[in-house]
């Protein structure tokens, strides 16, 4: 269950988003995994929230830093390509009770068929995606008003 | 292509979304159709921008209404049952060449199968799903914020 | 929820029902539009029930009269080929929270394979087809023994 | 071919059927087996007809009855499990000409996705499910109106 | 069935079709909705035949249209996204008896996947398709011919 | 493994074969099962062979039967509706470690689809179907003649 | 529900397995029914149970079979073919309300696809294959512990 | 790429249609393939055009006939069975650039499914089917005039 | 049609059949095609019959030769590889209203997937797979004894 | 090949595991991993085995402890959500020529479709599952008693 | 069995490969057939290998080619568009015997879904695709180096 | 993009490849991981270039091993099991612009399904499968051939 007397939210983000900024650029844009950090961390203060910013390449890891995200006042979460394929992932979210945004830059139902699935999104309690980096504000700010609530 | 020196958005509503806050409330939520449409009209005031608001039980007004929606800043859909099942509604979406942030109240991803498809989001900007009516708000920001790159 | 002290039926009526008798004979019946009426307005005195009778070509005009049933006591739908298509409709049922026994005069199972599946048969009450007509009064006596419990 | 000058109605029942009322009862209601038959009886007996009532958990011996309501007027068949998986029972339909209009309890179309899908449906008149007894009642009327014709 | 003694041919055409010229180009062309019934126009005169040339962006309204045509010559048809969507309109064409043609601006078949499937095929006379508006004087020649047989 | 020095065949027959003559005869020929029993003794008799006929309704006794043809030359098996649901007679057939010449009377590949997939062909010697009556006598000349390899 | 002041177990096994130990030995090991048996005796006493033991041939009488274990302790359910063809057996676990371990000889999901779908596990308690006879007694095992919480 | 200063057409025509006329008269017609050949020879001439006319039933022939076409104002092509099953047509159309009118006699769409797919199409200008030879002239009257644009 | 005077039967044989006896002798036996040949010329001789025996390894002239089988008897087709993938040769047996008893040496059943489909079943008179050459010389008979009814 | 000789066993748990206990008890019960591997401990010293315990959420981990089992007695594994994704860990199983037993804690049949297949299962020796705790002692006594056998 | 003291290697291409070079360069290269041969004959002699090269638009004289290549060393086939189509292919490399290396100018599998699928993969020893003309040699040299070993 | 000024290449390997030599050797060969490493540094040197040898069981580790390929002259990648399960691996071979051959030591086309289909074939230049360490050399061969071009 979110603790919806925490001020903390983690940012988690999956395999190949440290080379954003550098990797097809026509498809993710431009800003660096710093700026989105930077633009994460500008959105937590706006609401009087701390920041957990996250990235790893393993799936393990991801689950890993899944669980230590129990407690907090939700996860904005892009697992990237283990979107589409792990279970393990939702596990977690599961397991840990977490309240979460899955978020993704591009567009994923524009894409190559096996990206419209996600394991995440039915345990996720909403999903923000083709937005940019905008998409992580977003996310930061609907995690914020759900604690208002 | 979307005028970004237009100052309107079109915040369109499909079928049974007229019956909000009555209709299975434990899926919807409380809140009225009025409630979204006030809150709409907040959201565009605080960037300056002017609503056209709609709601229809009928496809074929929905692909109307979103080719009178043409030249807009973008539009904010949300086609409940249709999105499902409507490639007229995907096509107007085209042929208006309209900015389109497709809305749902609940988490699709996390009900019935035939609700995981959208015809819609393969042809739109971007998605959000499961925020109830705090993504209508977001779907706005998004679009205004489109304005200032 | 339906209304049992409630004392109205409808009969609603999908696309091409207004054609019955002259349409496919073999395979509908040579009985008009007009007397499936009948048969319903003898079969509602019978049992000292209103009718409200109605037909349209439009998916979202079914709808709005599925909308406009919420508080009888039951419906009579026949949605004809929207019955596979539609969801729109079936969210209209549970939105409005009919008690519905959905309709077919033929027998949808003993035709095209694309007539199988129906949107609205796991949000019905029941389900009674291929028994022409002789369907829509049975439909009846089902709803206003429904009333007696 | 129903033999419209006999005056027998035969009401099969398949497997599990015996536990009615025991069973599940939020699924399949508290009526058991017995009271089935007696308002089967009382339905006969209102248009003049005789009844045969059977059960049987062996699909062999569904056949076995079907076949020996050869030159009835008409069966009321509820094959419960056996709809969905038996080809030999849909074959002895067919084999002896029988007009069958099958019968289930429950809508089999709420439930799980393998009850969906009926062998018996396509060679049967018609299809009356999700309304309980009722149903087998109504079943009986329409086989009864039926011989009318 | 067609009157062969009639000289009046529907044209009817789909949602999205009255942007046609400016929806599109590099898939639909540029001739606008009125070149294209200027062409029938002249097709029709040509061969001695009248026209009732109509667009509707709903489903309900094309299947009235088609009901419309009953007893006439023949239909072209070009119902756009709903060919692949709708039972009701195939109904119709079946209901009224209709002589129809399908005709399609761009190759359906060098689309997406879903257009692939028309519900229309099977019920029509003949298919053309991919060969801009000179498909639709194609289709009034072969029913203007049809009428010589 | 069948026994070569055996002279016994098994001739087994399924579910409504018992109506062979009366049933669908557009479809199975006017021939009784007794029809089929006299032709299959003549050609046991011709190769010096004697019959073990039978028939049953019951996929379970098909199963016995099977067990009891341990030992012999070979099976000539017509399991009629169970041939495309039943794994159990399959398993019979290898738990006997029979020599089965699977028979049907009709061409099922030109009948409905749950006709073209057998469940017995793969454990089979061979397969002979839509050669009427024929095909016992040929399937009883194949096992006889696997005697003399 | 299962009586967890009941003493009693019921093995319960399905067609083809009489043959067991004659039957492809290189599958199901060279021990008989009369050995599994054995073996269930001995397990059962060692926890003070009493056993029940069947076996059948037939659909039906597994039914039946179940619904006799109604009120037992629990049951090891081995149903052998029937596990991936027979909605009746997993109805029947339902409605009596038995505690099943399902349980096989050989590893099914090594073998044909066919046998890697089971309708019986869903509703059992619990599942255990690939272990051959001691499979039995761990089912055993299983149950009797089940009675100490 | 079509060299539209050429003034030569090429209809060409897959297997069995050597047969036509007397081949399923009631499916495909009276006329015979020499009809076809006239009938395309004073279509051709009335445009002032030239005509090859080849008939195969080997699809590698079709695969020369076609790769013998370069450079010609375009291609009537009725691969007949091989539009189905032949990827190597598809890459002669591709491989030679041609400008390919896809043509059949029947409408395919109402026929066994295994009809409704084609590999030409994606590949060709345009189809047209079901209206018979008329077809033909049709198609030579689009190759026609779009030599005009 | 096939007519019932002619004394003439065609065994017609695909690809890679040329080469049996060579080719994979545990899948396909030792036997030559030139034994194949004789043992159809003795049986064509034991009932008065004459034949045309020929093999191919091309789809289009196993066409041709089923088009010069026309008026024949009746056909013995051993399409083999070709079975799994031709149209043509189905619709050839079809043009040429062939009577054709379908003949494979082994059980395709027991090999791999895509040889359990057959384009030819379902336009064939019977099939006969698994009995090695002897399953020639039961399809002549077949066609023999067919002769006399 | 596992080594009969051996006296260890191990016990390998995946992701999301360490959180036994707290996570979802309704699904997997309130004993923590702690607790499984004291009832393991106690297993093993019953008989005479040693124990190798561990869990990870690492996939590739899971990989290299597999590897690390080589020459053990068996392993009971319990991959968790990598049961049904990971062809690495199946890949390991038969790399490293392990006796696998797979336990799982809940009835994964039970659950969510893509809970239903597992990688492991056709090369595991057995699987238990739905048992609880319990199922990882099941899974150690039937890996001792294989031992002597 | 390929005979490893053979010296000849044979390298068969399939349908419009004769115009490669010509045929989309952007997919293929701008290399003719005829350098395709120049590049295997200098890599064969290197090796000391005697080469035999064909093209053909036939899949029947592929298969013909194929059988003639028995006894060889090893066979380089790019089969084309016949790859994913022809079993009589495959069939014909099992019935010959021959060492097969798949070789495809472009990566087939970046292209269409229906290039993914190959008949001839699972029977050959190796494939090598998507490296153009090199591809060839390095086969080549495949095939040289087995005979090493 | 590949940087063909590079001299580097990196052969980077996938799960349980560690084990190469005694895992499965049926299938893999005898040859160890060592045994590739010196093949590929032989392969190198005769080309000039140096070599970056790589193995991991982790799909993240391979993952960043990929990335820090970047701007090297090729990859020659063996995924094994992740092949067919990672979406991370081929979103990372895009992110990083690399030049891939992929390489299977086995035929994975003859062996499982699941083995049939690879995530990262459509974004490698090239796939070789089949032809042992072999193989790994001849990927070496082709990524310094395309240096030349």
């Amino acid at each position: 269950m979110p603790d919806h007397s925490s001020t903390t939210i983690h940012v988690l983000n999956g395999p190949n988003l440290n080379l954003l900024g550098t990797r097809e650029p026509e498809v993710y844009g431009r800003s660096t995994l710093a700026d989105v950090e930077t633009a994460c961390q500008v959105a937590c203060q706006r609401h009087g929230l701390s920041l957990v910013f996250g990235q790893t390449n393993h799936e393990g890891e991801l689950v890993t830093l899944l669980q230590q995200a129990r407690g907090s006042l939700g996860v904005v979460l892009n697992a990237a390509a283990y979107t589409h394929t792990s279970i393990a992932i939702a596990d977690a979210i599961k397991a840990a009770g977490l309240n979460v945004v899955e978020v993704h830059l591009s567009n994923v139902f524009a894409r190559e068929a096996f990206r419209h699935h996600s394991f995440i999104s039915p345990v996720a309690h909403g999903v923000i995606c083709g937005l940019g980096i905008e998409g992580y504000r977003l996310a930061i700010d609907a995690l914020a008003s759900s604690r208002a609530n």
